[in-house]
């Protein structure tokens, strides 16, 4: 069984770091909350989501997974209005979400959890530099580069962050030093990132006051961010070769 | 002769609720006020709207018909800000009507009435159970059907309304009790409807502070509401059948 | 040597009143300021701009002139929030143009100014009626004659500013007698403009306080506004031949 009250608009706003990169996910729910552990299809992006259990304002389950399209629950979700609760009810036996917001009952069907790809053995890797910033501010700097290219360089040099995106015709670059940031463990760090992603990404964490980029020299980026103040968000994208 | 002065907004949302119906109208002027009917293109709906004198800032006219582009005056009907009125003269000779916001004199060429679709005749229904809700209420549960099918089915069960949605995939159910309804008049009640209907309409009705719903058994569904103060619109929509 | 710092909304809404008539344009820089001339690829509508020295925050310059493509400085521009500062510096060596908003620096490439089309010699046409009127109503105008035809008909008779859109069904005519202006200089003008350039032009005098038009019979129509207090705007729009 399984059965949650949670804000619907914090549930929205935690599928929707999810969703931007995979459409169906599985939820493992236990007692001490809601996880989601996924990969994009191209196998650059990995995503992982922790809704603690105290997040949700009622929340009664035995541990159990069930598949969810995530394109169809946040249809559901947008129909609630700013503030309100959401409902969720599992009907184990129709392989059913019964999902309440006000007077409305929609029930969504389930995906069978072992139609949906494998959960990603997300790695546990030590990288040297730590950058912390407003998801505002990243989130500009991701939609500045887009402007010049595909592709962007995030950096540590000596005491600062950096991006730079070089264009055919125009380029970018962005220096923040750490006098100006929440916070820089600073070590070797640059690596080239897809825009595409980070853009995709930046969606959710622009919201987030808080968001700590940890880099390394041509290593994955790992972004960790919290969605309202209970729900942890990590992603870990791959980088590219840069061609000079 | 025709002239009339009326706040361009409620001019405006008047002939919206029509015009999600139909394109070219007959307007039948008479010294109690201005009156429209018309059948949408599929015979499947029907709307009567009625302003009444008291609702214009000034009216004058002898008994006539002209008609109208509904597309072409709210065109025009667009222009006016918030708060404005809109004066209306008819220009008789040249079969046109002036339309006047602010210092802006606006010509709209009228389409012969002969030429226009002729008015049903709007039957006399007596159905059984009455359903009073606010508009915006109503227009949110047809958005939140939408999502998952193309039909919906509206009833009255005991004390309570109802909507039911089924999908391929998913379903909505809908339920209001009697305590939360404006007010309820029970009877047997529940057919199905098209709700690309009703979402024109609910464009509309929307916007009204009371909306209510006639039903019956595999009936057609009658809407009452009002626009602001004065002007009444009636919509009646034709039944769809039921397949198990 | 060209170096400057300006507010980036100032800058912005100075670029818009060019670029929606030219995508390519020279600017010449002198100690007095910054100037471009331009016309249009139908050599239809010319635009002068002047941003006088002192509507920049900071600026230095030696006498020179750059070639920008001012859709690509615009999408940069379009990154400062409100309120923010650009820095504008020339990197001279590398044809580019170095332009900082918050800890962005971006490159913009520029063009050869040989390679854009040669600055138009605006003639210096003496026409004999005058109209002030707020940027916004003029605006409003243009947008409603927009609805019923490509042409407009602007002239002043007696004691009042006129506009007549006659489209194939409908017609539309505004007047604004001399009391409702700010300002008139009565004389004989009446000619027919083109709909589509009054409509780009009205994007940028729309946001002024004051925009004067400058008329004859079948005469170029000259507007002259300001964008904040120390940018001037010129238009000079060629008529069309009025058919019967």
């Amino acid at each position: 069984m399984f059965k949650a009250v949670i804000n619907a608009e914090t549930l929205r706003d935690a599928m929707e770091a999810v969703s931007s990169l995979v459409d169906e996910v599985k939820f493992s729910i236990t007692e001490k909350g809601l996880e989601i552990k996924a990969v994009d299809p191209a196998n650059v992006a990995m995503v992982s989501l922790k809704i603690g259990a105290d997040a949700f304002e009622y929340f009664k389950t035995t541990p159990l997974e069930i598949g969810v399209d995530l394109v169809r629950l946040n249809d559901v979700l947008s129909m609630a209005d700013r503030g309100e609760n959401v409902q969720l009810e599992l009907d184990e036996e129709n392989h059913k979400l019964r999902i309440g917001v006000g007077s409305l009952s929609y029930t969504l069907s389930l995906i069978d959890p072992t139609a949906i790809r494998k959960e990603p053995r997300i790695p546990d890797l030590d990288l040297p530099a730590h950058v912390t910033l407003p998801g505002g501010e990243l989130r500009r700097a991701i939609k500045a580069a887009e402007k010049v290219s595909d592709h962007v360089i995030l950096g540590v040099s000596d005491d600062e962050f950096y991006m730079e995106a070089k264009g055919d015709i125009d380029s970018l670059r962005l220096k923040i030093p750490s006098t100006e940031l929440l916070g820089l463990k600073p070590g070797e760090a640059r690596s080239l990132f897809s825009l595409d992603y980070l853009e995709d990404m930046s969606k959710s964490l622009g919201k987030a006051q808080e968001v700590t980029l940890e880099m390394g020299i041509d290593y994955p980026l790992r972004v960790n961010f919290k969605v309202g103040q209970a729900i942890e968000v990590n992603y870990l994208l791959a980088p590219r070769i840069e061609q000079e």
